[in-house]
Protein backbone atom coordinates (compact mmCIF):
# COMPACT_ATOMS: atom_id res chain seq x y z
CA UNK A 1 0.00 0.00 0.00
CA UNK A 2 1.84 2.93 -1.33
CA UNK A 3 0.92 6.51 0.08
CA UNK A 4 2.21 9.26 -1.70
CA UNK A 5 1.55 12.53 -0.01
CA UNK A 6 2.20 15.67 -2.21
CA UNK A 7 4.49 18.65 -0.67
CA UNK A 8 5.74 22.06 -1.94
CA UNK A 9 6.53 25.09 -0.75
CA UNK A 10 3.96 26.88 0.97
CA UNK A 11 1.98 23.96 2.05
CA UNK A 12 0.08 24.06 5.01
CA UNK A 13 1.73 21.76 7.43
CA UNK A 14 -1.61 20.17 9.46
CA UNK A 15 -3.32 19.40 5.82
CA UNK A 16 -0.23 17.14 5.04
CA UNK A 17 0.28 15.56 8.78
CA UNK A 18 -3.11 14.84 9.66
CA UNK A 19 -3.92 12.42 6.81
CA UNK A 20 0.35 11.07 7.45
CA UNK A 21 -0.89 10.16 10.80
CA UNK A 22 -4.03 8.30 10.02
CA UNK A 23 -2.42 6.74 6.49
CA UNK A 24 0.82 5.63 8.17
CA UNK A 25 -0.99 3.36 10.22
CA UNK A 26 -3.20 1.33 7.60
CA UNK A 27 -1.91 -2.42 7.45
CA UNK A 28 1.46 -2.38 5.35
CA UNK A 29 1.35 1.39 4.32
CA UNK A 30 4.36 2.86 2.65
CA UNK A 31 4.23 6.53 2.91
CA UNK A 32 6.18 8.69 0.42
CA UNK A 33 6.52 12.50 0.82
CA UNK A 34 6.58 13.74 -2.68
CA UNK A 35 7.86 17.05 -4.63
CA UNK A 36 8.84 17.71 -8.07
CA UNK A 37 12.33 18.34 -6.41
CA UNK A 38 13.34 16.64 -2.99
CA UNK A 39 14.56 18.37 -0.20
CA UNK A 40 13.14 20.52 2.41
CA UNK A 41 9.28 23.01 1.64
CA UNK A 42 8.72 25.31 4.16
CA UNK A 43 5.47 25.44 5.31
CA UNK A 44 2.95 28.18 5.82
CA UNK A 45 4.36 30.60 7.85
CA UNK A 46 7.90 29.60 7.00
CA UNK A 47 9.01 28.31 10.33
CA UNK A 48 8.59 25.05 9.75
CA UNK A 49 9.56 22.89 7.12
CA UNK A 50 8.68 19.12 5.94
CA UNK A 51 10.79 16.90 3.79
CA UNK A 52 9.66 15.33 0.35
CA UNK A 53 12.50 12.04 -0.08
CA UNK A 54 11.04 12.08 -3.21
CA UNK A 55 10.67 13.06 -6.53
CA UNK A 56 7.45 12.68 -8.52
CA UNK A 57 8.53 10.30 -11.13
CA UNK A 58 9.93 8.27 -8.18
CA UNK A 59 6.69 7.53 -7.00
CA UNK A 60 4.38 7.29 -10.59
CA UNK A 61 1.61 5.04 -9.31
CA UNK A 62 0.89 5.45 -5.55
CA UNK A 63 -2.22 3.49 -4.21
CA UNK A 64 -3.14 6.15 -2.61
CA UNK A 65 -2.59 9.91 -3.76
CA UNK A 66 -3.08 12.78 -0.59
CA UNK A 67 -2.92 16.72 -2.18
CA UNK A 68 -2.93 19.06 0.74
CA UNK A 69 -3.76 22.96 0.21
CA UNK A 70 -1.86 26.02 1.12
CA UNK A 71 -1.00 29.40 0.04
CA UNK A 72 1.48 27.85 -2.58
CA UNK A 73 -1.43 25.75 -4.27
CA UNK A 74 -1.51 28.06 -6.92
CA UNK A 75 1.75 27.28 -7.82
CA UNK A 76 0.80 23.73 -7.95
CA UNK A 77 -2.43 24.20 -10.11
CA UNK A 78 0.46 26.16 -12.88
CA UNK A 79 3.30 23.29 -12.67
CA UNK A 80 2.48 20.60 -15.61
CA UNK A 81 5.09 18.25 -14.33
CA UNK A 82 2.44 18.03 -11.22
CA UNK A 83 -0.69 18.30 -13.58
CA UNK A 84 0.60 15.48 -15.82
CA UNK A 85 1.43 13.53 -12.87
CA UNK A 86 -1.71 13.90 -10.85
CA UNK A 87 -3.52 12.13 -14.13
CA UNK A 88 -1.47 10.02 -14.66
CA UNK A 89 -1.31 8.39 -11.15
CA UNK A 90 -5.37 9.23 -10.53
CA UNK A 91 -5.85 6.50 -13.79
CA UNK A 92 -3.96 3.90 -11.75
CA UNK A 93 -4.33 5.12 -7.86
CA UNK A 94 -7.08 3.28 -5.51
CA UNK A 95 -7.55 6.67 -3.92
CA UNK A 96 -6.88 9.69 -5.03
CA UNK A 97 -7.63 12.23 -2.01
CA UNK A 98 -7.07 16.32 -1.42
CA UNK A 99 -7.48 18.66 2.03
CA UNK A 100 -8.48 22.10 2.05
CA UNK A 101 -7.41 23.98 -0.97
CA UNK A 102 -5.40 20.81 -2.45
CA UNK A 103 -9.20 20.30 -4.18
CA UNK A 104 -8.18 23.33 -6.20
CA UNK A 105 -5.58 21.37 -7.89
CA UNK A 106 -7.43 18.40 -8.97
CA UNK A 107 -9.97 20.31 -10.52
CA UNK A 108 -6.80 21.71 -12.22
CA UNK A 109 -5.52 18.22 -13.15
CA UNK A 110 -9.34 17.43 -14.29
CA UNK A 111 -10.10 15.00 -11.92
CA UNK A 112 -13.11 16.33 -10.76
CA UNK A 113 -14.86 17.12 -14.01
CA UNK A 114 -18.14 16.00 -13.06
CA UNK A 115 -17.15 14.79 -10.03
CA UNK A 116 -18.53 16.84 -6.70
CA UNK A 117 -15.91 18.08 -3.98
CA UNK A 118 -15.26 20.17 -1.23
CA UNK A 119 -12.59 22.25 -0.18
CA UNK A 120 -11.72 25.06 2.56
CA UNK A 121 -14.54 27.32 2.98
CA UNK A 122 -13.39 30.22 2.17
CA UNK A 123 -12.38 28.67 -1.42
CA UNK A 124 -15.95 27.00 -2.23
CA UNK A 125 -16.24 29.91 -5.01
CA UNK A 126 -13.25 29.74 -6.26
CA UNK A 127 -13.61 25.82 -6.49
CA UNK A 128 -17.04 26.38 -8.27
CA UNK A 129 -15.43 28.80 -10.68
CA UNK A 130 -13.37 25.97 -11.93
CA UNK A 131 -16.65 24.23 -13.16
CA UNK A 132 -16.89 22.43 -10.38
CA UNK A 133 -19.97 21.22 -8.22
CA UNK A 134 -19.17 21.73 -4.57
CA UNK A 135 -20.99 20.56 -1.68
CA UNK A 136 -20.97 22.16 1.46
CA UNK A 137 -19.61 19.20 3.81
CA UNK A 138 -16.58 17.91 5.45
CA UNK A 139 -15.59 15.14 4.08
CA UNK A 140 -16.96 14.10 -0.25
CA UNK A 141 -16.72 10.88 -1.15
CA UNK A 142 -17.27 10.55 -4.65
CA UNK A 143 -16.39 6.68 -6.06
CA UNK A 144 -12.56 6.54 -6.00
CA UNK A 145 -12.31 10.69 -5.18
CA UNK A 146 -12.21 11.95 -1.45
CA UNK A 147 -12.09 15.33 -0.88
CA UNK A 148 -11.73 17.42 2.67
CA UNK A 149 -12.84 20.71 3.83
CA UNK A 150 -9.72 23.12 5.29
CA UNK A 151 -7.23 22.02 7.12
CA UNK A 152 -7.96 19.62 10.29
CA UNK A 153 -10.81 18.17 7.95
CA UNK A 154 -7.99 15.74 6.45
CA UNK A 155 -7.84 13.38 9.51
CA UNK A 156 -11.63 13.29 9.40
CA UNK A 157 -11.09 12.02 5.86
CA UNK A 158 -7.97 9.32 6.25
CA UNK A 159 -10.27 8.18 9.18
CA UNK A 160 -12.79 7.63 6.89
CA UNK A 161 -10.88 6.71 3.71
CA UNK A 162 -9.44 3.77 6.88
CA UNK A 163 -12.42 3.06 7.37
CA UNK A 164 -13.24 2.55 3.35
CA UNK A 165 -10.00 0.55 3.02
CA UNK A 166 -9.48 -1.61 5.97
CA UNK A 167 -12.66 -1.81 8.05
CA UNK A 168 -14.61 -0.27 10.79
CA UNK A 169 -12.31 -1.80 13.39
CA UNK A 170 -8.81 -0.53 11.99
CA UNK A 171 -9.86 3.19 11.28
CA UNK A 172 -11.13 3.11 15.29
CA UNK A 173 -7.96 1.61 16.09
CA UNK A 174 -6.42 4.72 14.40
CA UNK A 175 -8.46 7.19 15.95
CA UNK A 176 -7.87 5.24 19.70
CA UNK A 177 -3.88 5.80 18.74
CA UNK A 178 -3.87 9.13 17.90
CA UNK A 179 -6.62 9.86 20.71
CA UNK A 180 -8.79 11.93 18.29
CA UNK A 181 -11.63 12.50 20.31
CA UNK A 182 -11.76 16.17 19.90
CA UNK A 183 -13.33 19.03 22.58
CA UNK A 184 -12.33 22.14 21.60
CA UNK A 185 -12.86 24.97 23.75
CA UNK A 186 -15.39 26.61 21.15
CA UNK A 187 -17.90 25.40 18.57
CA UNK A 188 -16.54 28.00 16.22
CA UNK A 189 -14.72 25.75 13.33
CA UNK A 190 -17.39 27.00 10.41
CA UNK A 191 -19.04 29.71 9.14
CA UNK A 192 -22.44 28.60 10.14
CA UNK A 193 -21.37 27.95 13.93
CA UNK A 194 -18.65 31.08 14.62
CA UNK A 195 -19.91 33.72 15.76
CA UNK A 196 -20.68 36.76 12.65
CA UNK A 197 -18.36 38.90 14.24
CA UNK A 198 -15.34 36.50 14.10
CA UNK A 199 -16.29 35.12 10.65
CA UNK A 200 -16.58 38.89 9.62
CA UNK A 201 -13.30 39.66 11.50
CA UNK A 202 -11.69 36.79 9.53
CA UNK A 203 -12.91 37.69 6.49
CA UNK A 204 -12.06 40.92 6.14
CA UNK A 205 -8.48 39.89 6.93
CA UNK A 206 -8.13 37.62 4.11
CA UNK A 207 -9.45 40.20 1.89
CA UNK A 208 -6.81 42.46 3.28
CA UNK A 209 -4.09 40.24 2.58
CA UNK A 210 -5.32 38.72 -0.64
CA UNK A 211 -8.67 38.76 -2.14
CA UNK A 212 -7.98 35.16 -3.42
CA UNK A 213 -5.32 33.67 -0.92
CA UNK A 214 -6.51 30.36 -0.15
CA UNK A 215 -6.55 28.26 3.10
CA UNK B 1 5.59 35.96 21.33
CA UNK B 2 8.26 33.61 20.94
CA UNK B 3 7.05 29.80 20.44
CA UNK B 4 9.85 27.55 20.95
CA UNK B 5 8.45 23.61 19.76
CA UNK B 6 10.91 21.01 20.68
CA UNK B 7 11.71 18.61 17.63
CA UNK B 8 13.98 15.23 18.20
CA UNK B 9 14.23 11.88 16.33
CA UNK B 10 11.00 9.45 17.01
CA UNK B 11 9.17 12.84 17.44
CA UNK B 12 4.96 12.52 16.51
CA UNK B 13 4.87 14.48 13.89
CA UNK B 14 0.96 15.85 14.66
CA UNK B 15 2.18 16.58 18.49
CA UNK B 16 4.28 19.21 17.09
CA UNK B 17 2.16 20.21 14.00
CA UNK B 18 -1.10 20.87 15.46
CA UNK B 19 0.09 23.31 18.19
CA UNK B 20 2.24 24.87 15.32
CA UNK B 21 -0.96 25.60 13.08
CA UNK B 22 -3.03 26.71 15.83
CA UNK B 23 -0.24 28.87 18.07
CA UNK B 24 1.74 30.39 14.62
CA UNK B 25 -1.61 33.04 14.21
CA UNK B 26 -1.22 34.37 17.80
CA UNK B 27 -0.72 37.74 17.25
CA UNK B 28 2.84 38.45 16.84
CA UNK B 29 3.48 34.71 16.71
CA UNK B 30 7.18 33.78 16.43
CA UNK B 31 7.36 30.29 15.72
CA UNK B 32 11.28 28.56 16.54
CA UNK B 33 11.07 24.95 15.57
CA UNK B 34 14.42 23.57 18.08
CA UNK B 35 16.56 20.70 19.04
CA UNK B 36 19.71 19.69 20.43
CA UNK B 37 21.18 20.28 17.13
CA UNK B 38 19.75 21.95 13.83
CA UNK B 39 18.55 19.77 11.19
CA UNK B 40 16.19 16.98 10.05
CA UNK B 41 14.34 15.26 12.62
CA UNK B 42 12.83 12.23 11.89
CA UNK B 43 8.79 11.66 12.93
CA UNK B 44 7.65 8.40 14.42
CA UNK B 45 7.29 5.90 11.16
CA UNK B 46 10.46 7.77 9.34
CA UNK B 47 9.19 8.64 6.29
CA UNK B 48 8.25 12.27 7.18
CA UNK B 49 11.21 14.92 8.62
CA UNK B 50 10.46 18.29 9.95
CA UNK B 51 13.23 20.47 10.03
CA UNK B 52 14.55 22.09 13.29
CA UNK B 53 16.13 25.88 12.45
CA UNK B 54 17.41 26.54 15.84
CA UNK B 55 19.38 24.58 18.31
CA UNK B 56 17.91 24.89 22.47
CA UNK B 57 21.23 27.68 23.53
CA UNK B 58 19.81 29.97 20.33
CA UNK B 59 16.29 30.21 21.91
CA UNK B 60 17.02 29.92 25.88
CA UNK B 61 13.95 31.80 26.77
CA UNK B 62 10.90 31.49 24.63
CA UNK B 63 7.60 32.76 25.87
CA UNK B 64 5.75 29.29 25.19
CA UNK B 65 7.29 25.91 25.92
CA UNK B 66 5.78 23.19 23.64
CA UNK B 67 7.23 19.27 24.26
CA UNK B 68 5.47 17.08 21.96
CA UNK B 69 6.07 13.26 22.52
CA UNK B 70 6.76 9.78 20.60
CA UNK B 71 8.55 7.36 20.40
CA UNK B 72 11.76 9.19 20.63
CA UNK B 73 10.46 10.59 23.96
CA UNK B 74 12.28 8.11 26.55
CA UNK B 75 15.79 9.83 24.78
CA UNK B 76 14.51 13.57 25.66
CA UNK B 77 13.85 12.07 28.92
CA UNK B 78 17.41 11.03 29.70
CA UNK B 79 19.14 13.74 28.11
CA UNK B 80 20.94 16.55 30.45
CA UNK B 81 20.92 19.37 28.08
CA UNK B 82 17.07 19.15 27.06
CA UNK B 83 16.36 18.42 30.65
CA UNK B 84 18.82 22.04 31.81
CA UNK B 85 17.34 23.60 28.97
CA UNK B 86 13.74 22.87 30.18
CA UNK B 87 14.07 23.99 33.38
CA UNK B 88 15.60 27.00 32.47
CA UNK B 89 12.98 27.82 29.77
CA UNK B 90 10.70 27.30 32.49
CA UNK B 91 11.82 29.86 34.99
CA UNK B 92 10.78 32.44 32.47
CA UNK B 93 8.24 31.38 30.51
CA UNK B 94 4.90 32.54 29.88
CA UNK B 95 3.65 29.07 29.64
CA UNK B 96 5.19 25.55 29.46
CA UNK B 97 3.49 23.15 27.09
CA UNK B 98 2.98 19.26 26.75
CA UNK B 99 1.34 17.23 24.48
CA UNK B 100 0.93 13.36 24.46
CA UNK B 101 4.15 11.71 26.17
CA UNK B 102 6.02 15.23 26.29
CA UNK B 103 4.42 15.42 29.75
CA UNK B 104 7.14 12.39 30.36
CA UNK B 105 9.92 14.88 29.63
CA UNK B 106 8.32 17.69 31.66
CA UNK B 107 8.06 15.42 34.67
CA UNK B 108 11.64 14.10 34.11
CA UNK B 109 12.66 17.93 34.24
CA UNK B 110 10.82 18.55 37.29
CA UNK B 111 8.46 21.19 35.98
CA UNK B 112 5.35 18.33 37.00
CA UNK B 113 6.29 18.31 40.71
CA UNK B 114 2.99 19.11 42.39
CA UNK B 115 1.38 19.27 38.78
CA UNK B 116 -1.70 17.67 37.88
CA UNK B 117 -1.30 16.50 34.64
CA UNK B 118 -2.06 14.10 31.62
CA UNK B 119 -1.09 12.40 28.55
CA UNK B 120 -1.32 9.48 26.32
CA UNK B 121 -4.14 7.54 27.55
CA UNK B 122 -1.33 4.02 27.21
CA UNK B 123 0.71 6.16 29.43
CA UNK B 124 -0.89 7.17 32.48
CA UNK B 125 0.53 4.49 34.86
CA UNK B 126 4.11 5.54 33.65
CA UNK B 127 3.32 9.27 34.68
CA UNK B 128 1.92 8.24 37.84
CA UNK B 129 5.13 6.45 37.97
CA UNK B 130 7.50 9.49 37.63
CA UNK B 131 5.37 10.86 40.66
CA UNK B 132 3.05 13.21 39.07
CA UNK B 133 -0.80 13.11 39.78
CA UNK B 134 -2.34 12.23 36.31
CA UNK B 135 -5.75 13.63 35.73
CA UNK B 136 -8.06 11.88 33.08
CA UNK B 137 -9.19 14.56 31.22
CA UNK B 138 -7.82 16.05 27.42
CA UNK B 139 -6.20 19.23 28.13
CA UNK B 140 -5.14 20.11 32.07
CA UNK B 141 -4.18 23.85 32.94
CA UNK B 142 -2.51 24.05 36.46
CA UNK B 143 -0.92 27.67 36.21
CA UNK B 144 1.16 28.37 33.77
CA UNK B 145 1.62 24.71 32.75
CA UNK B 146 -0.61 23.07 30.45
CA UNK B 147 -0.56 19.23 29.47
CA UNK B 148 -2.85 17.36 26.68
CA UNK B 149 -3.97 14.20 26.32
CA UNK B 150 -2.49 12.16 23.27
CA UNK B 151 -1.07 13.25 19.75
CA UNK B 152 -4.42 15.37 18.21
CA UNK B 153 -4.74 16.80 21.55
CA UNK B 154 -2.25 19.33 21.26
CA UNK B 155 -4.89 21.02 19.00
CA UNK B 156 -7.23 21.13 21.57
CA UNK B 157 -4.32 22.09 24.02
CA UNK B 158 -3.18 25.04 21.82
CA UNK B 159 -6.99 26.47 21.32
CA UNK B 160 -7.30 26.48 24.77
CA UNK B 161 -3.63 28.48 25.64
CA UNK B 162 -5.13 30.54 22.53
CA UNK B 163 -7.97 31.62 24.45
CA UNK B 164 -6.16 31.84 27.94
CA UNK B 165 -3.60 34.48 26.12
CA UNK B 166 -5.65 36.40 23.79
CA UNK B 167 -9.14 35.92 24.48
CA UNK B 168 -12.23 34.67 22.93
CA UNK B 169 -12.27 36.10 19.81
CA UNK B 170 -8.84 35.42 18.48
CA UNK B 171 -9.22 31.68 19.31
CA UNK B 172 -12.69 31.69 17.75
CA UNK B 173 -10.80 32.80 14.34
CA UNK B 174 -7.93 30.42 14.80
CA UNK B 175 -10.43 27.39 15.01
CA UNK B 176 -12.68 29.31 11.99
CA UNK B 177 -9.17 29.31 9.89
CA UNK B 178 -8.32 25.88 10.87
CA UNK B 179 -11.55 24.75 9.94
CA UNK B 180 -11.89 22.67 13.10
CA UNK B 181 -15.26 21.50 13.15
CA UNK B 182 -14.82 17.69 14.28
CA UNK B 183 -16.46 15.01 12.24
CA UNK B 184 -14.99 11.33 12.63
CA UNK B 185 -17.06 8.71 11.20
CA UNK B 186 -17.01 6.78 15.01
CA UNK B 187 -16.88 8.39 18.56
CA UNK B 188 -13.88 6.25 19.32
CA UNK B 189 -11.24 8.36 20.04
CA UNK B 190 -10.39 6.92 23.88
CA UNK B 191 -10.29 3.97 25.86
CA UNK B 192 -13.86 4.39 27.64
CA UNK B 193 -15.52 5.18 24.05
CA UNK B 194 -13.90 2.56 21.60
CA UNK B 195 -15.42 -0.43 21.45
CA UNK B 196 -13.85 -3.17 24.26
CA UNK B 197 -12.56 -5.26 21.32
CA UNK B 198 -10.73 -2.65 19.72
CA UNK B 199 -9.43 -1.36 23.30
CA UNK B 200 -7.94 -4.74 23.67
CA UNK B 201 -6.68 -5.07 19.96
CA UNK B 202 -4.48 -1.54 20.34
CA UNK B 203 -2.94 -2.51 24.11
CA UNK B 204 -2.34 -6.08 22.59
CA UNK B 205 -0.44 -4.77 19.59
CA UNK B 206 1.22 -2.30 22.19
CA UNK B 207 2.34 -4.98 24.38
CA UNK B 208 3.70 -7.16 21.48
CA UNK B 209 5.96 -4.34 20.00
CA UNK B 210 7.33 -2.94 23.77
CA UNK B 211 5.97 -2.96 27.34
CA UNK B 212 6.54 0.40 28.13
CA UNK B 213 6.83 2.50 24.59
CA UNK B 214 4.94 5.48 24.54
CA UNK B 215 2.50 6.97 22.20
Amino acid sequence: MEIAILLFDGVTALDAVGPYEVLGMLPEAHVRLVATERGAKRTRSGSLALIADHTLTEVPRPDIVVVPGGPGEEGLRNDPEVLGWLRAAHRTSRWTTSVCTGSLTLAAAGILDGVEATTHWASTEELASLGVKTRDERVVVRGKVITAAGVSAGIDMALRLAQLEAGDDVAMAIQLILEYDPQPPFDAGSPGKAPPHVLEMVQSRRRARSPRSPG
